[in-house]
């Protein structure tokens, strides 16, 4: 019954098979291993994007600072969410890597940006000249920190205002494949057809060991990139072990069955705590993190059959969670959570 | 015959099996996993060390400059070889996690820094007070990129030179277990003992999959530590598979194993080397790198074979090379090349 | 009739006169001008701190950033009002010289720091441990961007709220002369006696061709600022025409006299433009800065008669301007101002 | 008998008359004074660059390192002298403004940068493809730090070779007017005809309090320029103080008569010197520094007399100086000089 985060899983068997098969003989080093090539035209072919520059990483801070500073100048900003993870869980890594440019808040419930209230972002910033800040780019996050997801029509209206302004737009997609799940839009909806021109393609939170794909499907700034990720300290010797878990994901549509069982354990977990009385979920659950809030003494309960999850905040006798369900996650740890929560 | 580089290397087979191993059921994320706290009481026990702070990360780059970065103000300066991987090779890695600290190159034969010339650099830097940048730190690198061995005597005499001018130590570890199979001290000889402050300790270069640990004997900037590394997107997640991995490297010397391999490799193929008609040794071969020349036409020969390595410029009729051993390189490498080589 | 702003004013004859006696001869560069030397006993002596450390730079945006940057690490933030000139007006200065570190905005009514929204920011901050930026300093204004006046009391309770949490504490005092005046506070009660660690003391809004004085009451970390200040390009090498300003400024209390004169002409400005019928102040006018409303169609009539000013956004059928009086406005440009919007 | 730097010297009375007379009324800030308009066009039609984009600053550093910013990534390198002001007198504020760049030190005698060794640094940068810092840009210093000058022909040359491999090139002209009155050239010869693309046109060590002028000669990264300046706190509000300096050293070729002495006390100086037996000079004096060295025993004399200098250090048995005239250098103080060594 382990809810905390899908980082915490294990991960599939499959992946690690594609290491050791990936480890006989010698490669050649720093991406110039033969399952990259493989893995850069599976990508293509996945987003139906034959120019796209692929590269992979090991973090996720890392493909979204790295991809971030290749689209913003250091007097430029990003525009994202308040509660954006590269707002609130990266330390600052945006700001380190593009050397000290800001990141404007845009609220919007259950984590989705406002579009009124990015268009108005973006009109104040820059105004004052040389004074202030300049535009730079958008970034949203899909599946949102709130668990929510945004549709290919919603990220197009976004993107469409950061455009219209002239600004290129990156989609932070940690939980990438739990969105496409979700939505049951193409990967090439989500993206490049929506408007975006960068995409942090996440591998870790959905069963992969550290691996993130960092898609361009412009590659004007391909090279920018990889003298940014080298001089990162972010560019493997032996790529080949990057390369070999990201084809095994991508294989037989791995990535997506992963998801599936990640969203639908989200799925009855919701269900059921829907139907418990003084239960209530904060925001819709549309992937795979939930927000629970009932009242108190659950905590008590839950902790004492094992149930591992974070707590958060929540008014005079109530408590509440995020639970984040996972690859990995079994209906029995669902039924055991509900039973343990029903008391 | 694969002689390009230790990082083209498999891993050996305990390290896929450790990651199977470290794959049951769900870990805390972010260093909190139990393999880690198990790395660390190794860690500390191999360097005779109990109070060290111990930090596990996946590029060479990163550990460099890291901990560079945690050791050097932007205004200050890394003394460095001329030659240095840090200098060289990291793309100016140690630059942007310094913000800008400057390294002064410091001459010495076969990569090992010259000790009056190292003095000589500290003692010109900062002499014009306010208007040049002040000294930092010195690092150190051990097996030097030519393929030579630092005693600790000659890392003690480097570091006094250092530590009487205030300025803490850090040792490049690549192939920290190369130099400890060279020379027959032990870690703690060969760091604190000597005066080194902080460590890279390879474990990619020597059959990782890309895992590096860095050591501060004093942890007294470890929590900056900690933030650096999270802020340069360095701190995984999953951090159990790194774990594993630098687990199964100490667990029972496999570390030593595989670097003795590489070392007894090097041994063999540069006797063979040194037995042949008009090839010669740049630098003498002290650990797992040869820098052989030879009579042009050799090149066509070697590679008619298979042989991979990278050539070397040469004065006119001569052909150079760079050549590594590694954990995996087999006698009948070594035989074949010397075969073709012999022609 | 120029209220655009007091950086457009000229500077009052003591200055060029000191300029001109500064002149004589030769002197050492760099700040060890005799005249520095006086300078720096001056403003001890003004603070009743003779431990100060301080410093003169040329801009505003360099004494806030250069003060900042030696307060706060990179990974660290910066709390300060949402409007405050380091987030509005600087083109990202603080990030830069921080190298990335957050500002971390604080709402108020009328520019004001709410002590509840202060103490709010910073129990958030920090709170994730190592995934979020960590708590840095506090930089309040005085006088605010909204022309109120912080007083030693209120600065006392933001300050203490910071130190609560083991955080220093900047003031921002472009307008630092304004607030003095316009508090009757000595300098000592508005800084320091109230919890304040370094202060950012104007003198070009107040009369000077440019020139601030950055002073650290605990001169702990004076030598790293000197070095910030070089290597940000802001130590003059003909440092005695900053010196010669600012002891000119100092001399005989110029610098009130200029912020007294600024501050009653802003004042029976405020007067006036209460009287007539329709004209509103948005906020409370203290020191030298005026946000007045009317109706439409005063724009016109003011911009025919030659008044200098910036317009504001005004809701539909009203207008709205900012107005800043200077040290050189003379109560005929006031008396003509209010003609023409009388109409 | 003042010798120990241009920085040390009054300005000439045009330069203060030019202050009082810009302290007239309001004037429109940060660079929107009519006095940079004017001062714009005498910089175009001087240079004979009618497009020129054209700043001022108030120190040498900032305009080096701006210019450098603007022109360098950080991935990327500046090739410079060894001895040059950037790499050893600017406390690393390259490296701060370019976000971490490289210097590569370019050796050759008598400051001037050897056009082989230029050659030789420039294909040693970049070939290890991603791993190392790629090429920048070439920034040369007109008059060198040794006191020597670089003819047209000369700047032309190097700057062809950068040119040839894609670099743009700066021109650190902290002297340009002592070189331009030394050679007789005219400034477009001296720059944009020889392969200059920006210069830092100094003012400061000629005769004004601080203000330097960037010029570049392809206004495309003039826009990128004002946002760096502004965010490094180098945009002066009350600008036109800057303004009217520049102007009166423009006017009736001021800049030229205050070179011209200083060049002229230069000549007469080394001339008295090399008739002086047992004293010899380092570097050719071609424009207003020199660097004798006579037998021990005369720096005593000479600060007997008051004279004021810095010594270099010198063989046993010898004393070595650096004495630099400026345009306040009075013949008297040169035969006192030479009486004083004389003994």
């Amino acid at each position: 019954m382990f809810f905390a985060s899908d980082n915490s899983s294990p991960v599939p068997p499959q992946v690690i098979e594609a290491l050791a098969v990936a480890n006989a003989g010698y490669a050649m080093p720093y991406g110039r291993d033969p399952g990259m090539d493989r893995v850069r035209e599976m990508i293509r072919d996945l987003f139906e994007a034959p120019e796209a520059a692929v590269y992979l990483v090991a973090t996720g801070t890392t493909a979204n600072a790295l991809a971030l500073a290749t689209m913003c100048q250091p007097w430029q900003t990003v525009f994202c969410h308040t509660h954006a993870h590269i707002a609130e869980d990266e330390c600052g890594a945006p700001e380190f890597y593009t050397n000290g440019a800001k990141l404007v808040l845009v609220g919007g419930d259950h984590g989705r940006m406002d579009p009124t209230a990015l268009r108005e972002a973006i009109d104040r910033t820059g105004a004052g000249g040389v004074h202030g800040v300049q535009r730079g780019c958008l970034s949203v996050t899909n599946v949102t920190e709130a668990g929510t997801v945004h549709t290919p029509d919603r990220i197009a209206e976004l993107a469409g205002i950061a455009r219209a302004a002239g600004l290129p737009v990156h989609l932070d997609g940690a939980r990438f494949a739990n969105a496409i799940v979700a939505t049951g839009a193409t990967p090439a909806e989500m993206t490049w057809r929506a408007g975006v021109d960068a995409v942090s393609f996440g591998g870790t939170k959905n069963g992969l060991m550290g691996v993130e794909a960092v898609i361009f499907f412009d590659p004007a700034r391909a090279w920018e990139f990889e003298l940014r990720r080298k001089r990162g300290g972010h560019l493997f010797s032996k790529h080949r072990y990057l390369s070999a878990q990201m084809e095994a994901y991508l294989a037989d549509g791995l990535w997506l069955h992963l998801a599936r069982q990640a969203n639908l354990m989200a799925a009855w977990l919701a269900e059921g705590l829907s139907a418990l009385p003084g239960v209530t979920l904060r925001h819709p659950v549309e992937a795979n993190i939930l927000f629970p809030e009932w009242d108190e003494g659950a905590h008590a309960r839950l902790q004492a059959t094992g149930a591992v999850y974070y707590p958060f905040p929540a008014p005079p006798g109530r408590e509440a969670a995020r639970l984040v369900t996972s690859w990995s996650t079994r209906a029995a740890d669902v039924d055991g959570f509900l039973a343990a929560l029903r008391g």
